[in-house]
């Protein structure tokens, strides 16, 4: 089981409200994505630059478990999940009070952005990740 | 394998694009609800009205080979691919020209806006969606 | 000149960003209507329901004057600057720092969304406003 | 009264919709700016790159006159209506069947993504757009 040590507030918004007046299930996407890259930026990271290479996502996934509404207050949690020499999985955790709404997931690419192929992750980014999770 | 009888003809928008200039990951999920309804309403229902309820999402996931681009024309591809008494299973494809870009699923369940509850999807609904899938 | 006394603070999220990587200019919008929805609930209101009827869009504007980029953290000052019977005007202004980024406004119409016709304002949505405002 | 000699045809997608279950007033101008960039491509230019410098938005309005609905057919028409050594200004028209359902426009500003200066629009540019409106 992910133990979650990093953790993004954030506000549920009138526009990610979709038709059905609750948060559209593509836009937990957009929370996963917004802890992501905060998680990263402790480290200095961005999605474009790990440190000598970006990411690119190769997979996504999410389980709803309960809806989100306007001015919901939630915490997204983050963690690095597992780590290889090209890709890392992401765990990511929607909570509400005491309540989780929403798991997902996401495999990321060390990708280089100029000739558009998979590289191998920076052993920079691969050591203080792991210093960071415990991995 | 699943067998697409279902296509939906989109073109990329300036909006769908993110900060990589690439349609972001979630507008993918977004891709796969615009067949979705699409599909849906072959049959006269919608996410909100299946026939005597609506439906709610309680899984989503995609898997990401291309990226996608400003005014690319893709065809979103989505089937039924099983059927139970309370739970279906939509399959997506993006395809561009003749290649795979995205493969993607939902899992969506029959759902009482009135009650906020998961109830039985109508015979009528099963009945036809069996009958075009072939189920 | 427009006085503000209500602000709503915001911080750029990384899905606010166009492909130009700074906020979308459509999104300013939703940075005033973020700022809008939260000025009307501090009286019970919601765009939806302003005590007897909705409002509805007639027109909105913005002057950009500064872009702004992810994780910006800005305050949307936000007013009511006139009211008629029918419909009444709203200013914006998006601060970062002692700076203003954008200012805006949008001509807002009492709306009865069961009969879609323009409508009168209710008189105690036009008493507190007026007394807020001190118009 | 302007001319318009150019049209971009949309769909109304799901995703468009906001909580009121029709097209949000913010994707308007992303209906003008799919438009916009249609308009730009005729030419071989896009925003950021009008031939030598790009462009960046200083104004935007938009005139609501009918709501937009889900998989509502829609023409956006759109022209440049004034040009300037440093500025042009276009206008947008949403058109269903015979019905104008908003009217907007956008100033736009040479700029130098490279320098971040406001600059002059390049004379090529100029002079086809000219000759195209007839300006």
């Amino acid at each position: 089981m992910t133990v979650f040590k990093f953790h993004r507030a954030l506000t549920v918004r009138v526009n990610d409200l979709n038709y059905g007046n609750h948060v559209g299930h593509q836009n937990f996407f957009s929370y996963f994505q917004e802890a992501r890259v905060a998680y990263l930026s402790q480290f200095g990271y961005s999605e474009l630059d790990l440190g000598g290479c970006g990411m690119i996502l190769a997979e996504a996934g999410c389980k709803y478990k309960q809806a989100l509404f306007l001015n919901d207050k939630v915490r997204v949690a983050c963690a690095v999940s597992e780590l290889k020499a090209k890709r890392f999985t992401m765990a990511y955790q929607i909570e509400r009070d005491e309540s989780v709404c929403a798991e997902g997931f996401t495999i990321n690419l060390g990708f280089d952005y100029q000739t558009n192929r998979v590289v191998r992750l920076p052993e920079a980014f691969i050591g203080r990740i792991k210093a960071f999770e415990g991995l």
